[in-house]
């Protein structure tokens, strides 16, 4: 294979930061172009490492089966699991920019000396990198300081592709073993941020195959207690849980027009079972409307057997070719789609805003998020929808919208198309044809899906620079008591009366439907199980040590404010819960005042571009044309755009609306006929919630 | 295309039962050997339908869209899916036959005048049926009466392809409406009866891709129960629930060599998104050894992370090609599946003895069907499994065994595979190396599964000739209250009062947290109604009448055993949950009762195949060998043998291993070093359960 000669030249560096003797080694991976200045020591700063040096010719052999002129990104698909579980990947941010240019450039991945070049884009090398059950981290070399000149690695040698590292770095601002706390800052790094946060906490492991990820039990907690709370709600409702199977025939699949075209593009399909190919590929469900709708026809003989109302919880595949995020988009996610059928449209609609409301509560009641409530654009709704309803949440720190669940009315449309109609029940004679057959009407449809993005949502929400924040209702474990003041002084008998403190307040707490843990373990320090529990965001810490039960009391520490105080044993079964019960409240109510602040009225083009710049999601009036909705993404995505002052950080992303809120702002008022829309000039019919979204 | 000669002829009947005159069509198709005498007076009867005429051209048009000379099974893929759902599909069972020779023979699927002849094998035909979304019924012509002579279908004319019967059927058994009840005998025709239980009661429906199955609210209800059990008893036990994707790479996958030889010939390939090839396959899980313990790996760092013990409740896929049953064999399926690690032999060895008798509690307590548990022999052991552990159950109308549930001691072999260790708490100094290193362990792990067969056990075990017969515990509704001794002369006062009267029954026994629905539809009998929800199995049954009110009481039925009895309206919350319980008991006991008788010690070969063929499982002293297990098998599975005097119905099927109970028959006593193996006369170790299985 010749190398193009306009190929972008990268480097893969291989380097060995200094650990105690008898830690394993942990090797830093940095895949960078090789024009940017890889500061190595500010790196290593950054990292939270020490003198990281240029790994030897052994290390690279034994961890990567290759030697320096030959070692490329590829090499770390050698790597064993275990060796590649210690591994820190870092990748320069102007590489990970290149993915998004179109066309992409192509990337040389070794030195031009190497005996056979390797080619390929950033984000076919991104993608590599999303296949390893690692995460990478995307360093912007620019901003972590000044270069030493010369870099070390700016233009390697033939024999010895990187000078190594001499100088030990400068500084290492915290000297203690391994982390476990968040080094990536919320504001400045959110991407690297919520990846440390799901991964350090335990929510999340990366997974061998690209797009997919496991759901640890802290996290799948969360989705048990959505479960539970909605799963109730709609038995209450009478709505029965069934399971379809997840395989479709093409067949099927292409049933409804408007449908397949939104889904098709991200559709797996499987052609092969063992050694033979299948005669016909089948498609793994994106949605079930075309796997459920057939048997509505066969099911529903009559309006008696009206509403038909059923729901499922299963997994769903959409091969989307975005970059993937955690529980934001993923391949293929947990979710539960509701389907129903029913004798009029009044009933089908009340019902579409009766499971919005559940989704609300979901969000605000259990995940302590505020959620606007409202209706699609035409160009947002569901593909096949007559209009889709949504909850939509907003992220503070990229002031980003994100849709949380959604609850379409599908009106007649598949019940035309998969023929499922019954006999009018208010026909008289007159409707009757001259075969006595009353007049047939086609049912009203509805459906609805919430998936494990809420946890995605969640996190990105609450969490903070120590990690998590998990809301009560939804954390596996409420309350962490953990016992304190023991030192080398402490006697044995005081430390057993300590430890049966701790025993004692976690069974009483038991006894009150508290879901508490004790941290008895004696290898780690106080501090370290703080940082522990603060890390995977138990709302609330209780310190039992000898003076606390001298005065029959405990300290309490809230997760969401750091607020402590002392607490009476005795009052314990009820002030916990009132306790949680607060910390729930409180956590609803900052996010909301935070939303409510980012919520911009906006009735001037000129003012649209800076609010969204100033992460803010924004409510105009607006007159809802597809055309409109168009021109306002492509106008707020302008780069330099000359009468737009906010040059700068201008958004790379254009605005889309969000929904049409069903609270409509009061001031200033849309005068029907008379207000302009601040897109297009035209009249508006309602104020749209714009901005941009995930 | 040439036919070839020597393909076997066949011919496709498409017939018109006699309906009123307002009822939808109703065609029966029957498919069979041309040269099967297909007696269609005698066919009406056993379908319990009246005078079938040979369709006219126009229905043939109309459903099928093709004429009488070309008509082949093919054309049911035509049809659309409403008229699907009213077709009756015949399969003649000398053709069901002919899908299980070796090689195949070749079928004309058309008559020899029609101008292009389609070929295709019996497995094929069926493999077609299979996919349609109903179900077809094998009926074996010979067993249906005499043919009249001569069989209008034996020759069928060029033109007109069958000879219309012109007789009526000589007498219907059942001239009511519409069925709603079970035709088939459970006895005579278990997989016909099986089939309509399942889709009559509604707990079932077919799907358009094969071997994949509906499962609806009805049974899916059954599954919640097993869940919620179940799921609470193993988070007790501090299991905790996760996620993993079902996809697995291949390189995953093929990394413990027992283990994917087990599942390789059945696992389903994703190999396509959307119109892109992906680059390398995808599987889709068949189960998740090999999708989780890389991350075992990673992360169990120290034995202070031991048990590591997590669950999930998924849908897996493995592609059988044997004829697929539904719950029993199917493609995809529901299961939950525990992956469990452990420091030691003995803590692994016991939780694989807890689950089992988890399994054991849902089968004997939720279900009421008793169960043997024991050790798989080393044939029948999971693939790369230390030993298995398993539940066998019985079905009595068939004489066979069935597995319900195992649980695995994985022993170290995977462990080892996928590197899951940690240092050895229990190492001294003079255990660790040079380096300071303990001695590492592989750790010891367990993987346990539980599926959605459970509900076909269930319903094989004690449905009956009227339907389903649901256990108390297990089922959505528990008891059903019915208005009854309304007639023409009953006032309207008289009866919103006894309406009134039932609705009160249901809020009384709903607040006692009974199950309860009230039927008050006023376009069915109590006659219908009764049958209604007799074929849906709920265990009791209220009637409400004036004169029950009168009496402040209400006739209880119950569907086990069809006993009633009055009950004071004042004792209800009592008596009925009382009953309720008293219903589950007996139905268990009953089924033990039945398989107790089922279950033969034999201690001499020549009593092995008699007992087999009188629907017996077999305990005998067994040498625990494998050649010995495999010569019992075909041996058994011998028709016409010489030695043999079972000629007659010698089973098709030869006899397995089902398991090696835990609890030996005392008598006669198994004496090591004395007793010799029924199967080939060494010496025995153990009594062996054998018998024909699923």
């Amino acid at each position: 294979m010749v190398a193009p000669t306009d190929a972008i030249r990268t480097k893969t560096l291989v380097l060995k930061p200094k650990m105690a003797k008898t830690a394993p080694v942990t090797p830093v991976v940095v895949v960078a172009l090789e024009q940017t200045a890889t500061n190595l020591s500010a790196l290593a700063k950054h990292l939270a490492l020490k003198d990281m040096r240029m790994a030897n010719e052994d290390l690279l052999q034994d961890v990567f089966a290759v030697g320096k002129d030959t070692i490329t990104p590829l090499a770390l698909s050698n790597v064993s699991q275990e060796a590649l579980g210690r591994i820190v990947l870092v990748v320069d941010a102007a590489m990970v920019q290149l993915a998004t240019a179109d066309p992409e450039p192509l990337l040389a991945l070794q030195p031009p000396t190497a005996a056979a070049p390797v080619h390929g884009t950033a984000s076919q090398l991104l993608d590599l990198f999303a296949t390893l059950p690692i995460a990478y981290q995307t360093v912007d070399f620019a901003t972590l300081g000044p270069a030493p000149a010369p870099t070390p690695a700016k233009k390697p040698a033939p024999k010895k592709a990187i000078a190594p590292v001499k100088k030990p770095m400068a500084q290492d601002d915290d000297n203690s073993g391994p982390k476990i706390g968040i080094e990536a800052n919320k504001n400045d790094d959110f991407s690297r941020w919520y990846q440390q946060v799901l991964l350090r906490s335990e929510m999340l492991e990366y997974y061998d195959v690209s797009g997919c990820y496991i759901i640890r039990p802290w996290a799948f907690f969360v989705w048990k207690q959505v479960q539970r709370f909605f799963g109730d709600a709609i038995e209450q409702m009478g709505i029965d849980d069934v399971s379809f199977p997840m395989f479709v025939s093409n067949r099927m699949l292409e049933r409804e027009k408007d449908h397949v075209e939104g889904f098709a593009p991200e559709v797996a399909w499987v052609t092969k079972a063992g050694s033979s190919d299948l005669e016909e590929p089948i498609a793994i469900r994106p949605t079930s409307e075309t796997v459920m709708y057939p048997y509505f026809a066969k099911w529903i003989r009559s309006h008696r057997d009206l509403p038909l109302r059923i729901n499922q919880w299963c997994n769903v595949v959409r091969w989307e070719f975005k970059h993937p995020q955690p529980f934001i988009r993923t391949r293929e996610f947990l979710w539960q789609e509701g389907h129903t059928a029913h004798l009029t449209h009044q009933s089908a609609d009340t019902e579409v805003h009766q499971i919005l409301d559940l989704y609300r509560r979901v969000y605000e009641e259990l995940l302590a998020v505020p959620v606007l409530p409202g209706v699609k654009s035409e160009k947002e709704k569901f593909a096949g929808a007559m209009y889709t309803t949504t909850v939509e949440g907003y992220i503070p720190a990229t002031g980003r919208g994100i849709q949380g669940g959604t609850s379409h009315h599908l009106g007649q449309n598949f019940s035309k198309m998969f023929n499922v109609l019954v006999e009018d029940p208010a026909a008289g004679n007159e409707d009757r044809g001259p075969d006595g057959e009353a007049k047939k009407l086609h049912v009203w449809q509805n459906s609805w899906g919430l998936s494990t993005r809420v946890i995605g949502v969640m996190v990105m929400v609450h969490g903070d620079n120590k990690g998590l924040v998990m809301p009560p209702r939804v954390s596996a474990t409420q309350v962490v008591v953990i016992p304190c003041g023991l030192t080398v002084k402490t006697t044995a008998e005081e430390r057993s009366r300590v430890e049966a403190g701790v025993q004692s307040v976690v069974a009483t707490l038991q006894a009150a439907g508290v879901r508490v843990k004790a941290d008895l373990r004696d290898n780690y320090t106080p501090g370290y199980k703080f940082n522990h529990w603060e890390l995977r965001g138990v709302p609330l810490r209780l310190e039992v040590g000898p003076k606390d039960l001298k005065a029959q009391a405990c300290l309490a520490a809230r997760r969401d404010t750091g607020a402590k105080q002392s607490l009476p044993l005795a009052e314990l079964t009820t002030r916990i819960p009132a306790l949680l019960d607060t910390i729930q409240a409180d956590m609803f109510n900052r996010a909301k005042q935070v939303r409510d602040q980012a919520v911009r009225v906006v009735t001037d083009w000129k003012d649209f571009v800076p609010a969204l710049n100033d992460k803010c999601l924004l409510l105009i009036p607006w007159c809802e044309q597809v055309a409109c909705e168009e021109q306002i993404k492509e106008r707020s995505a302008r780069v330099n755009s000359g009468d737009e002052p906010e040059d700068d950080k201008a958004p790379s992303m254009g605005a889309k609306s969000l929904c049409i809120p069903f609270t409509q702002p009061a001031e200033p008022p849309l005068v029907p006929g008379e207000t302009l829309c601040v897109g297009c000039g035209q009249l508006a019919k309602r104020y749209g919630l714009f901005g941009r979204s995930y």
